[in-house]
């Protein structure tokens, strides 16, 4: 729990001490919060009345409270300063992750202008040259903040250069040891050199067994190293195993989140992350492509059926169970594909199981289609349908569910080699489909058995 | 990466050498191997040669492996020890919250015995203790491992302590900071443990705007508490604000990851968080009941279309669009949905704008109706179907993509209100409802029109 409680009274309350500029009261309540929580106040301010706020915070909050905004706020709230004090009072005070994300949304002109404006070149060099890798690797996640120590070193000497780092690199839970190359060669924790003798030398005592992952990994890669082997950083080499970065556990945190919902909402049907906040064209625009899809999916079921209207127009009965064939289709494939692209993205699914995964889905439709077209043949009795429509479509209930566990799993297990993300396989494409697969199949074996 | 790489050939090579005893030639691989890759290798053996294995790795390494392992495998390879063997080999060594995950999943009366059999007795307690807590709550979370120190205490008690209880706290970020009645005041870092004089009072230096969860918290709460505040531990205290525990960052970012996976899996029709190496059987038990649903939902739109069977033996031509109709309320409901879904939660829908997203909602509804209204009418102009259906159709489109859009975010927040868990409206669910709606009002339109 915050120390400070936000409800909408608070707000409130904290708006009119803004307005009226009632410094006195502002500077304990700011004092008491910390930057995330300023920065959700923010959501309910405009910018004048965020500038006033920033005013009153310490140099090092107000960067803390800028970092932790959601990235169109970012932007809208430096648009209240100018590049020299964003320069000034901002990026001298930010590590070179947070500001790479900054500049990265920013026009390159003034991006540029802010960077020649950093009086400390080091740091600004540090920040460019972050900017140089794409994104979603290792290189765009990673702060180039951290505290590195020559493998030559006695702790004292650590200490000492841990207490001028530290300054600078505001997480610290692990020194990482290089030789006289930079190259990395292993790492120690804060609390070993907390319990070791001053004189005791680096090279004597740290651990050699190190894991780190190179510029070019992709974050998944990184997030799933850093899961596999419980790590609250992770060091970021270069194609030297020269140590030039860190991605620390909160980067992961989020980038987890943020892929899970990104997948989410590709199985729902909504490209591009939105949230619930994301203005109306925006939300209209992540949306309706997959709703054209379905819209021409839906166009092509109508040419389908329309190849069938004689048999349609004798056996009216059909048609009663079109929509069935069609949502038993859209979830077998949809459960079948959902669970290769997490399978897939896991790295639990190897190439030599491939036929493994494909025999068991099929065992599985097999089972579910069984039962499935057993209840659907009891209901046939119960409820007195003609027994061939009942034989008819339950027959193909059967081969449509078989048919959508293939596709299910096929198709995400073909992007994957064709190196397209197989979450594009799931939700609506899946669905769609299925749908026409599904009633061409059902329409084909009606013809069959009902003439 | 890891130092040696683990491949299907070097496997391979391993259970050779396993089962030929290669002692001196075992040695140095499991030395270089973590112990996260060493429970990865577990899979591919059997219980025989994981035992044997386990015979030649240190104590404490030997620990790290059992808690790495997956839930069921871990149980399997216990079963190769007796009870003594497990409670001085295995939980003599072992964190407090790792035990107790392993006790929970074990027969009641086998995990009392190894509790009993723990000789250190404060250790056994610790076990115990976090046994009463429910699934999901902070205190099913937390291990009770942490660096407590004493207000009133000098860094240099702070070391020596740390230099006590670092043995059993396997990763130290942070002391704690308490009164003498165990009440939590704040904390200090360890940086600033090791950079503060030795004779300086804690009581000068540590911050006291700490943020904690209470051990009822849910595992959602402190998950978002600590991604908030980018927190690698947030302490865990009981009702009287006593310190009892700590969650780390490692289970929080596997609880994302679960909890992730679980609501992607439910809007996709799967129940129980299976994955993709699973047991057929235990895959059809998770999947059955949504498709049943999917097939309930079915045969009540054979009811509905039952009923209009006169005018669609008149107007064949309607059936046609039956599935245009049924995919498209199924694909703007999902939307609609698991976009509610996910607001909730992540707290950013509040009581106090329901109606201001239920708008918004309905705003994108008319936007994509209208546009996908409109394609429809100028396929039907291109192709040359009969332009009463067509009209009728088309204002059918509109109608459904409205009610489902309603519907999709109406049924989340008042299960919400009902405290029940929104995701369950995702997926099959929600579409089969859509399905018969849609279904309902595309035929109540077509008899207005058609007629």
């Amino acid at each position: 729990m915050s120390a400070i409680e936000i409800t909408k009274e608070s707000i409130e309350e904290l708006i009119t001490l803004i307005d009226t500029r009632e410094e006195k009261e502002l500077l304990p309540v700011l004092e008491k919060l910390y930057p995330a929580d300023i920065a959700e106040l923010f959501d309910d301010l405009n910018l004048n009345q965020a500038v006033y706020i920033a005013t009153l915070l310490e140099p090092q909050k107000k960067v803390d409270v800028l970092t932790e905004l959601e990235d169109d706020v970012k932007l809208k709230f430096l648009a209240g300063y100018t590049n020299e004090e964003i320069a000034h009072d901002f990026f001298a005070f930010i590590e070179s992750d947070d500001a790479a994300d900054i500049l990265n949304a920013m026009e390159s002109s003034q991006g540029k202008e802010i960077l020649r404006t950093i009086s400390d070149k080091e740091h600004s060099k540090n920040i460019a040259s972050l900017l140089k890798f794409p994104e979603n690797t290792a290189g765009s996640l990673m702060a180039k903040e951290l505290i590195r120590v020559q493998h030559s070193w006695t702790i004292k000497q650590c200490t000492d250069e841990i207490r001028i780092q530290a300054e600078d690199v505001s997480q610290v839970y692990t020194a990482y040891v290089v030789d006289e190359f930079e190259e990395l060669l292993g790492w120690i924790s804060l609390k070993k050199i907390l319990l070791s003798p001053e004189n005791q030398k680096v090279e004597d005592i740290f651990d050699d067994n190190i894991i780190s992952e190179s510029t070019y990994s992709s974050g998944e890669e990184v997030a799933a190293t850093m899961q596999k082997y419980d790590l609250v950083a992770v060091p970021i080499v270069d194609a030297f195993n020269r140590l030039i970065g860190r991605v620390t556990f909160d980067d992961v945190l989020d980038y987890v989140k943020d892929e899970a919902e990104k997948d989410y909402q590709m199985l729902s049907g909504i490209s591009g992350g939105k949230d619930s906040s994301d203005t109306i064209l925006s939300n209209t625009r992540s949306r309706l492509p997959w709703l054209i899809i379905g819209l021409a999916g839906g166009i092509a079921s109508s040419l389908v059926i329309g190849n069938f209207e004689a048999e349609l127009a004798r056996n009216v009965q059909l048609a009663l169970f079109m929509p069935l064939i069609m949502a038993m289709a859209g979830n077998v494939g949809v459960q079948s594909s959902s669970i290769m692209v997490q399978g897939l993205a896991n790295n639990s699914i190897t190439n030599s199981d491939i036929w493994g995964k494909l025999g068991k889905e099929l065992a599985i439709a097999i089972i579910n289609g069984l039962v499935c077209s057993g209840l659907l043949m009891g209901y046939g009795f119960v409820s007195g349908n003609h027994i061939d429509i009942m034989m008819t479509v339950s027959l193909a209930l059967l081969s449509v569910i078989l048919m959508a566990a293939i596709i299910g799993t096929v198709v995400p297990l073909a992007l994957d080699k064709l190196k397209i993300d197989p979450a594009l396989a799931t939700g609506p494409f899946i669905t769609t489909s299925n749908d026409l697969l599904g009633l061409f199949l059902y329409f084909l074996i009606g013809n069959l058995f009902l003439i």
